[in-house]
């Protein structure tokens, strides 16, 4: 049994993991770890977890951490994040981070969207990239891991066979995509307040959310290019899941039958990636790993529509993805039977 | 034109409120009062006045009130009430309170359920109770109406007739209410956060919610009786509406329709109470002033169904009732054509 | 007063026309029509009219109508239109269709979209397309409107000014809808069943939604060009609410508030259209008959925010904004203090 | 492995059973039934199955299936059951009924509150009436299983320790139940649309749920008395979740702490009862074979709150709990690792 601990234990994305990592075979909950004073009882955060975990959720040292535990999923916001992970990593914690201080290669972009300076970064450029239908054989080897955002990982599985094919344009992508209020936190805000998000939707950040660097960096990788997308979100009134509704050009003629065997040979033994002919539903995919694509040809247009749950594909569970990559157990241990 | 200001313009009530008296033929808002700082627009504050009032929501004192306004909507958080009302009532301002502050009649009573000394208790048991349909020979003459609760009114309107005409046992009476997140006001909590909310019921102040008492002295008024209910709120994941289901004894033998017919009775010439035979949804009188209110026989049992929307006849609209009462127009202006 | 008569009385636009004629100082409703047999009460079709409307819904042919009423309002699905308005005409009634049968200039292509040869050809191209904002000064000689689809008139108001001004691409248009459930209309099927919706997002009839044609000749004709738009719906989890994202590309350079500028000049006194600088949410304009509007710049590319309530401004908000300028009255009455 | 056959697969219990049935280590799911001709596979039924389960719904006789399984979950409307159950047992097939026609045990109990005559009418009071936390030690010898009715379900779980220990009236029982959308099925009507539902509650089928002679059957056998319960269910804007509120009368002065006691000793080794201290939420138990229990004690009155998910505790998840203990697997084999 691998010890892991969770930063951050207070969060939904963090419940999403304990509930995944309780149906673990090979990984056991040694510690919880939140900022807040008081160590509660987990069960009195997560009623949920009445009589399965009896655990207190404590403000733990890094030292404290890796005392108990062999991994960490640090869970916590940005910034948050940089200021434990080294002090994890010199007592010798595999980590598994799921903000967002380790995604970027390049600390002048990080302090761009972020507004900070990044404080750890001779580590950016040289931690892996969490995302493993894309570069899985980079994890195994890793002691740090960055996992994707929730909107980023919908948009790059739904654009890079795409972009490595070279069917699309790299610079004319306008991604439109929509959430679960989940997304924003576990952090009262007037903007997440049921009765301001029920019955409505909006945008928000427009031409500036943090996920958009991220996107083009990894999708730039991809297809040995510049990719430069414009992404717009939107908050839709419902808990979990994702939809990215994607507009892009394409370079040549092509039919959607060949663009959807282009997908499927590029997501071959890819197990939780599923290429489907109808327009997927977000419903299709909560609670489970699963990512679901399709594409469909409007005119001169590839539209793809890319769908997630935001807590567990988008978060938790390519969290456990990487855990069981980084471990050598098989990757999809404790999320598929 | 009367003119009127509004204090605790940010909230839930307070938009209602200005949405209805932007519909009312012989009110002007002139004034908007709110105790935080900035000044800023109210179209900052509630998108969708946007171009329908031009007004700042300013900290006003109360005599910066009384010199703009002729009567005030006080929709502030108790306590907060009765600092300010004192002040209105000495400027000589009309004032319709839609705090708990004047509702109750004893002062003891009233510091035992809110844990607050009342600060102006000469006015308890002085000040009409400002539910139309049970009192309105009272308000005309009232400088200060005191605004019921929105579960209040949803109980006591369900009640009143069965009470009045001695049909059900007065200690014997369990409302199960359910209610929008929007009773909950707009302060961001982690209760009323939409993941929490949403796809989720669940009772609160499970028989210590403010309204007991208020429904109590109420009830034993018009029953010149002890009355005593047992009151069981619960959150509903909608924005608004309000269903109390009131599971009563029947002292004697009497069939549904017969106990509909005391029902109409009671309420002939009340506009707003619309006594109905099917079972009726919060949905019938969301946006309205309407109380719809059913009956159905199960047994020895009454069982009431009684509903509202919380914002509008438990709050806005209730308060624009009063208010034409006291200015001496039509109980229905800008509520109904 | 001008008596009025509804077809297709038990549906949604249907339930909001009723509220808003009740509220409009010169306009009675003598008759509701319905294919349904059996004639049942209105009250009993829509419960929250209860006390308010004392009609039954019948069966009523063409002529009963045009002996009760002077203006029609037609809300039937498409095809059952086509076959009683030539009636309604002929027997001297005005006629509001808030149908797709006359939207469309040309019965080849209403043949093409909707998979039926038009029975009332010589009509098409010359009947007055109903989007007040766009041609109102053709409305008013007019014996017979088209209202516009409800995702037609959120795109076309988002895109007019643009389109007329010559700021973008004409044939670069992706619109990105957004809408509640209730615009599926009241007939029961699966794929609106409350389980089926709710928590889930999707798109649907990708690239062959019978809006687009609408949009696209509207559009023409306002820029004297070939305006040619990629346009998909998505359900969202919501009742009422229309959020369309228009992805365009700029043909220059220029900034957002001079693209401010140039719709506030292009919608000045059109009371309904309302150019904000903030991202509209659809909950802004629920119950009411606004369309808010604003624009971001990103890159090279504007993106347009346009947001109505499918069932006002959409239906029959417009509706009677169509009756309003049909009949002379002012545009906003009943629909604005 | 146990080849299993599920009956009526289009539904939603179904859904849920199939993939619970999925994570089951000794289940292999080998047959799908359904009256709908045309042999859909089941991943055009139920897209989020799409990869994980290649079978056709095929509209199979009950031969068909005996000879493809060797446990039968049937999922079919009650009548529909009892057509098809007699000959599955002759078939040596075993079967979990999760429809109410071998709940009751007296045929004229079923025909006046189902209003049809028992076709199988010997079996009615033979048939072990499945939930586990009263009756395990009837189940394993079983070869038909009545497995109970959601609310049912949950309505007892919360009353039995009381009932069993004389604690409350057994004819003065309020259950207000409160439950989300799947419950009333898949099949589109008017009642379950989504904007009739949404944003609204409602009461139904007041004082003639047919859940009510059942949870009196249950808690008369439990109590060996009479007991009479007053049922009154909502229907609640969410997909999953009952709450049942209860109104009881004490028979003798107990507090909290010690009815709390009561009731854990009663569930002491029910791995899926958790008694709560806190107000339990429906969420709290979402996708889970969980009930969550607790009491609060308000003047004479005991108010109970239960609370499981719908489709799993009452109806796939128990079905799941009875098909082990008929097996002779471990009780939570599916359900909890």
């Amino acid at each position: 049994m691998v010890k892991v601990a969770i930063l951050g234990a207070t969060g939904y994305a963090a419940l999403e993991l304990i509930k995944i990592l309780l149906n673990h075979p090979e990984a056991e909950i040694t510690a919880l770890a939140t900022r807040q004073e008081g160590s509660p009882h987990v069960q009195a955060i997560h009623p949920s977890l009445h009589g399965r975990l009896d655990l207190t959720c404590d403000n733990l040292s890094a030292e404290g951490i890796c005392e108990r535990a062999d991994v960490a999923f640090c869970a916590l916001p940005h910034k948050a994040s940089m200021d434990v992970i080294p002090h994890l990593l010199a007592g010798g914690c595999k980590v598994i981070d799921l903000s967002a201080d380790y995604r970027l290669n390049d600390p002048g972009v990080y302090e761009e969207w972020y507004g900070e300076v990044h404080t750890d970064p001779t580590r950016l450029g040289n931690t892996v990239y969490g995302l493993p239908e894309i570069w899985a054989e980079r994890i195994p080897d890793s002691e740090l891991v960055a996992n994707p955002g929730c909107y980023t990982s919908t948009s790059i599985l739904g654009l890079a066979p795409l972009i490595a094919g070279k069917l699309i344009s790299p610079t004319e992508i306008f991604i439109d995509a929509k959430s679960g209020v989940s997304g924003a936190g576990r952090s009262p805000k007037l903007t997440t307040l049921y009765p301001e998000c029920n019955e409505s939707v909006s945008a928000y950040s427009v031409g500036r959310h943090r996920h958009t660097p991220e996107i083009n960096q990894v999708l730039s990788e991809v297809g040995d290019c510049t990719v430069d997308v414009v992404f717009t979100p939107h908050l839709m009134p419902m808990d979990r899941g994702i939809l990215c509704t994607i507009y892009t050009k394409l370079t040549r003629e092509i039919g959607e039958d060949e663009m959807l065997d282009v997908m499927r040979d590029y997501y071959r033994d890819k197990p939780f990636v599923r290429i489907v002919e109808h327009l997927p539903a977000t419903k299709d995919v909560t609670g489970s790993n699963f990512c679901d694509i399709t594409i469909r040809k409007v005119g001169g247009n590839a539209i793809v529509f890319s769908c997630t749950d935001n807590l567990i594909k988008g978060a938790a569970g390519v969290a456990v993805q990487n855990f069981n990559l980084v471990c050598g157990f098989g990757e999809t241990m404790g999320l598929l039977p």
